[in-house]
């Protein structure tokens, strides 16, 4: 059954043709303003999703809640954020799934832990720690917000130090200093399970790969993703973009290898 | 705690250094061959994942379990599979969490049903259809292998049918005809929910989002992406890849609007 | 030897720093007016290339003469230019050398013009049609401000007229329709030789290669190209521009294939 | 006037409908064996360019003099080659054109060579430079074979030594390390005019980019090309290439500043 909008709810309202959009909390006797003009939440609460609403002059937008992608594109940054087109691919390699036990260190802005967040649910937990306190609490809120607070511990933490975890499904890193905390990600993960970090250039790439195979990481794999858009349009006709973000981040994914001889594997 | 491997599950042997990929299920007493040696099966349960088996002339392998993006590569392939590049940005397109509902259309080989089963465990249901029985049966297999059977509900359908399911949280269209297919995806959609498709020609791009403004979708997005190997190597330097795929669809999402005059939104 | 700046040059002004740059003409007594101040043309003329001069505020200008890449950008624009990057390409495939006569379809604001006209000098000729007479003017003054005025001959031309010349080496087609002008450019190629076109729509492309095919060319190929700016930086480190262009056109390249029933060239 | 096809002369021939390419020189009583059969080269002397012959077991191949990038793939190769889209892009960097004197360092197999060699063509002059001889040797014979033998001086070089030749219009360089080069470059540069270098590496690329700064280089860009290729069928439709090469080299182009006090270029 098609829930309708309720007060306290996040709805993104999206202008009908230039599709410019807004995140929305609507709260009784509010007022949502635009340059297109004003729309009422009272308007919007008890509508369904999809429904197309007209500002007070007259200006379609279209009302949505928000897909996991709007929300992290929506945080309130504080820093960079891990792109959706990124953290698809990301989310791949951590082989995350309902119940998961997820490290991330560099909460950044907590757009990537909204997506953690989403995808361990219900039972999962995810553990995330940044270097400086002050974009913790930020990033708290957006994950708040985004009504995923109670499946996400978060605390400070410097690259270097072991983590309060252990055991864990799989690690993600997003700090300007990955190789520093991969000693500390070794140790939290369970035997096999997966890391993957994004770093923006290629020193830093070289400096974490070297770091992923000194701590005993195998499977390092490294790859970036583009992300064109393309326009279909009935009478101008089918062609890319003109312009496009050219490049986000390496992504890098390894799995944890147990040292030690090899058992006695081999046949007889 | 980490589990130990056991009998009746799949494991993922990694040619140390080559990385050639094997994916093997442990029964007692079996033997895995390859140009590399042989390994006993029983020389492997019991282990740990990360753990380096030796075959049986001294040439070693990792053994993992597979992650999701292994499984999706390595179905019994009857069709081309949604690559694991695509199928992330698609999984956060289709705003896939734990629990949800989702049809798909054109389970091909069943790559990406595994995927979706995968998301929205332990209580989300996938429905998913193709129109050709003879590759159905072969996608059961790959899904059943996967452990995902008891989430996914399977049937042959044709495109232009009604899909026998309605209120859903997603649909997902990988066919030849997808246009042919967005009434039905309309109908079955709970208000506002989202759709995404995959196509690798410009006509069926055209096509297909000419059907989805017709139908009544909005947002509709069109992008491909490219994944870039790189190869990052002590000595020899940081470099992409010489090699690369260059291609593998154009992917399109949008989410269903509801027809009708607007309601009265705007500010008294 | 050397030689220093002349009145009646093109001197290409660079700022130091942000790099923006300026195409300016020396004139006896004139000055050059920027936001970091202003630089008497006096003062460039009879310096060499590579010199640093600085604005009545003390700011750095580097003076080049201008490329012809420089040019091409440089241009006064009425129309979409050729990029460089593309430009490279058709050059290369229009197999372009000093001599050759080199028909353009498609004279635009003459900045691909520019280029031809520098890679045949000094013997050769190009042949501009442009199917707006007001478009030519324009273009005419920018070939001119190049130094190339005495290589080019330019005229206003139908897309679908006859070309009113013969036997040429290469045919270049930039134009909305270029399916049009294929069968002119059958019938001014001298045998064998190559033809390129840009289009920018998949639709445009299919009709393109379509009449290609039908008037008999040969050897057909498309591809696109992709500039991606890599910022190197000493302390920041080595990554891609975060935005680029991320399309430019479709680029065709074919070669006039000569009709009839093969000659007996089979051996004996 | 179209020439027909001589002895002594290149002439490329390509398989009907496969696109295979064979360079073959036209020899009185020779012939062409293939696996699609065996054509006399006396039945291609004297037929024009774009003529289709006959294998003796019927099978057709077209025949066409070879553009300047079929020379260069079609070189002994005993290194790696400078690409043809990338080829265009430096071509444009150098500003080449009729006349010019350009040195080249790094001459591998001499296909740039053989496209620097057209461009300056008839009284330009190309200055070319290995480190190894026995390179040169087959380098030569490739570029002998285009025909441009009398436009180029070749010679053994080690980088760091000066250039034997000096006011030069453009240099080249394609080696290991470019670094070492780059001071000799400087020296042999014309005030003003461009280098352009190609590297495959991060780290080199950074070092090289450092040198030309220390050496006084200015507008000092750095790039890479994509080139995909595009499939244009009537009936299955446009679409991408699935492969394509992802990387053959950075690309960087600079100029010559000069260094020492700016003159008195400011208004009074």
């Amino acid at each position: 059954m098609a829930e309708a909008f309720a007060y306290g709810e996040d709805v993104l309202l999206v202008e009908e043709g230039k599709g410019r959009t807004f995140l929305v909390r609507l709260e009784p006797g509010m007022e949502f303003h635009s340059h297109r003009g004003t729309i009422a939440h009272d308007g919007i609460a008890g509508q369904l999703e999809g429904t197309t609403v007209l500002s007070h002059i007259g200006r379609p937008f279209l009302a949505f809640r928000p897909r996991v992608g709007d929300r992290m594109f929506k945080v309130k940054r504080r820093t960079q954020i891990v792109y959706p087109k990124d953290a698809g691919w990301i989310a791949l390699s951590l082989d995350l799934r309902p119940g998961a036990r997820v490290v991330e260190m560099g909460t950044g802005s907590g757009a990537f832990t909204i997506l953690l967040a989403q995808l361990v649910a219900p039972t999962g937990r995810i553990y995330t720690f940044d270097q400086r306190a002050e974009f913790l609490e930020n990033a708290l809120a957006n994950i708040a917000r985004a009504g995923s607070a109670d499946r996400v511990e978060a605390g400070v933490l410097t690259a270097g130090e072991p983590f309060p975890v252990a055991g864990v499904d799989a690690v993600f890193l997003d700090l300007p200093t990955p190789w520093e905390a991969i000693p500390a990600a070794w140790a939290a993960l369970a035997p096999g399970r997966p890391l993957a970090l994004i770093v923006p250039t290629a020193e830093q790439l070289k400096e974490s790969v070297r770091a992923l195979r000194e701590a005993g990481f195998a499977l390092i794999e490294t790859v970036e993703l583009m992300e064109r858009p393309i326009l279909v349009r009935e009478r101008e006709g089918v062609r890319p973009s003109e312009r496009m973000t050219a490049f986000t981040g390496y992504l890098v994914s390894a799995r944890k290898r147990l040292p030690g001889p090899p058992p006695a594997g081999a046949v007889g």
